[in-house]
């Protein structure tokens, strides 16, 4: 059983190792009125990383949460934006205290629960991205979960001026892996290309969703490493940038080369019709 | 100007990026009374880190918000443990909010202040510790940051048990780097090794303290990859883990192996000594 906290009545304790070390994971979640966006997918994912890093939450705890928090938090948002919908961020900490990085025995999670309204939208015919200059680094033991350990993202993000929407970041290999919160997804002749899920920061629920779809009607897609010559060479035929909240973002132009654009895949993911 | 909060008095807003993204740092120095064990040492390289993650703070801000410090927290500690000192803790994070991972311009740093009694001793003849099942992965951007994404530590910390004082953690090449709270100090016969800074995770302060006081002593020290082999085989004559609040620890035994003493080296670490 988890504590829980409403980001609108207070905040962190000041020895909570979320705050301390990052220990902790997150969700944000696209909501419409009561109902989120992909939902099950979202606590599921939460339960399993939780359990990852050996910190003890149950779906049906989870869902109660969510179950209060749209009570508490939707109408603020549903009436002067029933379209756009909004955000519901789920932060889960390990708990307070513990004798440095290590925690003590049977302490109790804490469960952050806040709101907001959605960001904007990304302009629909395609967007501008670039390469990041921060390298991304991944521990196999942490790989894909979506901790509070996300100071690369953030320092990446600090690259994201002007038109540019999203950077996408390398590994020490210099293969392409992830925008500093979306998933990519390549067209190429022969189908679709996706970097690995074990070479991930994130693991986004929406990547998992639309490679499931899109092997649901029988399209080639192939989880390996992805080069910038993959993307920029002449086998390209679209580059999608993939986030639950967000949705499918296609690339117009990356580190100022057009893209070819194709609007196959952006038809596919409707958030209206995958709430729960 | 950073917000300058106790934690006696409160805890982290729910939206610092601290507690969100772990993007921040921080600073454990061991105090006795007013003074601090290398305090300038730890306050100059939170100044510096801060400045690497982009995080505007100034060492006169930092130095008035330990003098404040000192006189709020000291006396509930000296009292009755004259001896052992106390431990302050300073922790800056970028601010509050923001559009997901970017910082917003502008915003103001929060440095949260709080103290806490001396860990217990260690055995002053020596620790027993193990090898980490953990790897470290350090992002060349941000190495040696003491940084507030400490997940791989706390994974490595949680297979501290029983006798074990500490585990070591190595990279993906096999190399040993550092414990989950200590840096490693080997001694060979033509003098010590050190894994090298921008190896590290965490680049402690009395790391560089004691590389300094060896090589004024005209000792040889490299700053080279270290092995498994060097610490197990023939040619090692001491490993030190070394932790500014918890001095300088020889090991005993590691992975169930013993190894050489040397008690040289603890003596020239005496924290009295090097009070501020």
């Amino acid at each position: 059983m988890f504590n829980l906290r409403w980001a609108d009545e207070g905040g962190f304790p000041a020895n909570d190792r979320g705050a301390a070390y990052g220990d902790g994971l997150f969700e944000t979640i696209r909501m419409h009125g009561d109902r989120g966006v992909l939902l099950s997918r979202h606590l599921d994912r939460m339960v399993r990383d939780a359990g990852r890093l050996g910190i003890p939450v149950s779906l049906t705890e989870l869902r109660k949460a969510c179950t209060a928090a749209t009570s508490r938090y939707s109408g603020r948002y549903t009436n002067q934006q029933a379209d756009r919908g909004w955000v519901l961020k789920l932060t889960l900490t390990r708990g307070e205290g513990g004798r440095g990085y290590r925690p003590s025995p049977g302490i109790r999670p804490n469960l952050m629960v806040s709101a907001g309204p959605m960001p904007d939208a990304p302009i629909a015919s395609g967007v501008a991205a670039d390469f990041s200059r921060v390298p991304l680094t991944v521990n196999p033991l942490l790989a894909g979960i979506k901790s509070l350990n996300r100071l690369e993202q953030v320092m990446a993000a600090r690259e994201i001026e002007g038109e540019l929407f999203e950077v996408i970041m390398s590994d020490s290999a210099g293969n392409l892996v992830e925008g500093t919160r979306t998933n990519l997804l390549l067209k190429v002749p022969e189908g679709w290309a996706t970097p690995p899920a074990k070479s991930l920061a994130v693991s986004g629920v929406l990547r998992q969703w639309v490679l499931e779809r899109l092997r649901a009607r029988g399209e080639v897609v192939a989880e390996r490493a992805v080069s910038i010559g993959d993307v920029m060479g002449s086998r390209c035929q679209g580059l999608y940038l993939l986030n639950s909240v967000i949705g499918v973002v296609p690339v117009r132009r990356l580190a100022g080369q057009d893209l070819p654009a194709d609007d196959g895949l952006a038809t596919i993911f409707n958030p209206l019709e995958l709430l729960e």
